[in-house]
């Protein structure tokens, strides 16, 4: 393994990290808090030792798939640690356990928090949890590479390891020459969400800080009760642009790039849009006469399947009150998730889309046993590795969540507070139900659970593989062994 | 379609299915019970009926996959209809629903029951519901081909329809040749099941019926607490016996073939009883406190493990009240199911074990990108076709799952029961957990539900593909517009 790259550029992510804290810090500066302190030292001291360890570049600057997984791995566990330190130092989340599950959730646009009275947190702390989201939702190693070159295809192996969605492989190309268009929508659509919600008379420091907790699809909010007290208006632009985020951006490059036919012809856009409308429409009626007006209830149903499907998770209400089939709607879209592409997790629609062809198929192969039909999407044919790979995906990703469920399950809680606390790190949504609801949090679970959720977060951001890999047991002997053999040689 | 030798195998199994009410009619006439006369008109009546309209064999006996599995799914639903008619007759069970969900629960060896006194029930009505488990263990039309030849390849394709399992295609020439010692295994170990249990004291009415039910792993019992007040010896034996009845019946034939070593070799069978001592040691320790002896917590533990893997479904304590982490354990082995190629429903061990290969060796071309390795099983290549198989069967069976719950969450019971009574049927299980766990029943779901239900236990027990296969444009065609067309012609 080629452990220099690794080091180097583990070092430029604890640098970067170390600078991406001048927004807490200018935050709690303007509002005189005292705990810019804890931000000041974190933030300075990443970016010294980041830098100063990734000072010379390594000669050989080529990785391959198991490197771009380690380093992957390795660095969202180090940000996550490294995020949580002004946490502990400010006092606010004493406990180191509690402190990296919020940051890890944040990161992982998750969601998720343990905090019962988030509006006691300094404005230096809150902005710098919504912050982490929308960090998160870019991506720190693809922002990296933007930076920093590497030779040949060790960037496709970077991207492949961080983004999300089954068919990264073929778009790469494409997004590589447009990788800067991407960000540039990115940061276009949060100025936008930004601009709207101000102009809907938000407070500034909400519309920052609920704009970043959508464009990464994370979650974090202000307020106690999420978005339920903000106005209807100010709502609605929060669920249709978290909609927005969850669409597979290739969308906007093509309309950019004056594509729009192209962008129409997404298969997994028109399901993901199809999927909303369908589970809005079925939710509606079916919670329709708790509300007082139908404009209400409407509102309510499409911010909630916004807010799950994109993985989200803000709510505007606690629908964990709701009828028994909208909280079997809601369960089934955090398995789905947002599009391929987008900040959004979960299994993806595009990988339920190219499974639902799997079966047709294989239906049809019943019926006409001799005929051959290959699969295709968006006109195309799908290769039969991105078939297989999906195929794999999902038997990893049941596994994972059997094998986690049943470690939550230990500390005896209730079996839906089991299974939706990890459906809900694991697909990076935030609430789940029953006890960790949306009117609830996570800080009842024990820290055990707290890990196997920390865990789960990071495995379902970075689509499992990256995080398993690191256990690997050559990829272990890789890590420590050949660490000790270099330590003896000096 | 091959419309003649449809219409041939379906009365030949309607005059099957006439004949073996003979087991009800003598039992009631032993009792001297009124309901009798309800068994022996529908048995008459269906073996007239069946007799007459398979007269002529057709001249054209080759059918193709499409026809097999038409003609199981159709089969299996004339049975669960005729099957339910003396109950509704006898009055014991009014409703043609709750009936026939009653007689499909039977013969897909489900073993969920609406029934809320048991013992009030005929003797008759008794046997009729436990003999129904040990037909459906064995197979119908399976059973059929031993009686009809027919031509060519036709007997393969009945038989991938109606058996158990991912592999069967590659066994079907081996079971063919040996389908009657498989039988008379199945024979065998049922008459010892039922001497033991005669032996340790059971009536002989009891020790029949608890029989039938374990041979078929089926679970319907004949006392209101399934099998809570029998003895310590006669719950050692029952769950013994259902646990071998788990296991794939190859492992029995290798060993009266004088290959023991072939019989230990089985990977899946190892798993099997693996899976089976890593729950058993898991939930003893989690429910010891609640148990007066060791040895009662460990038959709790081993009778409940053994009971739900191999989808049978009798109970000795609730264990809707046990911890959490127990209950979890039991979800997951529901899911999990028995071995293939035996009694057991589910998704099977061997489907687990070609999923969890798949993944080792997607993890592996992470480390080793260009390492080309076969997925083997008991030291044989598993061929690319049935990983596929698998793969799409996991698919296929996670859509079915996740639309039922959706349908049967519709009138609003807790998620918990509506989770687990597709699970429970599904799976072809029987008991659920919270209002349709071990201590209560499916009575007090609405008419919908249980026809949602009745459907997932047909699905589960010919493994999905044959009974959707009857939902197929082109197969309802062939059905329905064919048939028009041949009335006219009259």
């Amino acid at each position: 393994m080629n452990q220099p790259i690794i080091k180097y550029v583990l070092g430029k992510v604890l640098a970067i990290i170390g600078l991406l804290m001048i927004v807490p810090i200018v935050t709690g500066l303007i509002y005189r808090e005292d705990e810019v302190l804890a931000y000041l030292i974190v933030g300075v001291l990443s970016f010294v030792i980041g830098h100063f360890s990734s000072r010379k570049k390594p000669k050989n600057t080529m990785f391959y798939l198991k490197e771009g997984c380690v380093v992957t791995a390795l660095s969202w566990i180090l940000i996550s640690v490294v995020g949580a330190i002004p946490f502990m130092l400010t006092g606010e989340i004493p406990n180191f356990i509690d402190a990296m599950f919020e940051t890890s959730s944040g990161f992982t646009t998750t969601g998720a928090s343990i905090l019962q009275d988030v509006e006691a947190l300094s404005h230096a702390s809150l902005i710098w949890r919504s912050f982490t989201h929308w960090i998160g939702g870019m991506g720190v190693l693809v922002f990296l590479l933007a930076v920093i070159p590497m030779s040949g295809g060790s960037n496709i192996n970077l991207m492949r390891a961080e983004s999300p969605g089954p068919s990264v492989g073929k778009l790469v190309p494409k997004i590589r020459s447009s990788a800067s268009i991407l960000y540039r929508i990115y940061f276009g659509m949060t100025v936008v969400q930004i601009v709207l919600l101000i102009i809907a008379k938000m407070p500034v420091f909400d519309a920052l800080c609920i704009t970043f907790g959508s464009a990464g699809t994370g979650g974090f909010g202000v307020r106690n009760d999420s978005c339920g007290s903000y106005t209807p208006l100010q709502q609605w632009i929060t669920a249709i642009f978290f909609v927005l985020f969850g669409v597979n951006f290739n969308f906007y490059y093509y309309i950019l790039a004056k594509d729009p036919k192209k962008s129409l012809r997404m298969e997994e856009v028109r399901a993901y849009f199809g999927i909303i409308a369908a589970s809005v429409f079925l939710i509606f009626f079916n919670i329709c006469g708790r509300f007082d007006t139908v404009s209400a209830a409407l509102r309510a149903a499409f911010f909630q399947v916004g807010s799950i499907i994109t993985t989200t998770g803000y709510s505007t209400v606690d629908f964990n009150l709701w009828p028994t089939f909208s909280k079997a709607i809601l369960v089934l879209l955090m398995f789905i998730g947002a599009c391929a592409g987008s900040t959004g997790g979960g299994f993806k629609v595009s990988r339920i889309i190219i499974a639902f062809k799997t079966f047709l198929k294989e239906a049809n192969s019943y019926i006409h046993p001799k005929s051959v039909k290959k699969i295709k999407m968006d006109g195309e044919c799908v290769e039969h590795d991105v078939i297989r790979s999906v195929n794999v995906y999902m038997i990893t990703y049941l596994t994972i969540f059997v094998l986690s469920v049943l470690l939550v399950s230990i500390e005896g809680k209730d079996l839906i507070t089991s299974f939706t606390s990890v459906a809900a790190t694991y697909n990076n949504i935030g609430p789940g139900l029953a006890e960790v609801g949306p009117a609830a949090n996570f800080d009842s679970l024990s820290y055990f659970s707290k890990i196997v959720l920390i865990f789960d977060m990071i495995a379902g951001r970075l689509e499992l593989f990256p995080l398993l890999i690191l256990f690997h047991p050559a990829v272990l002997k890789d890590i420590f062994v050949k660490k000790k053999c270099s330590q003896s040689a000096k």
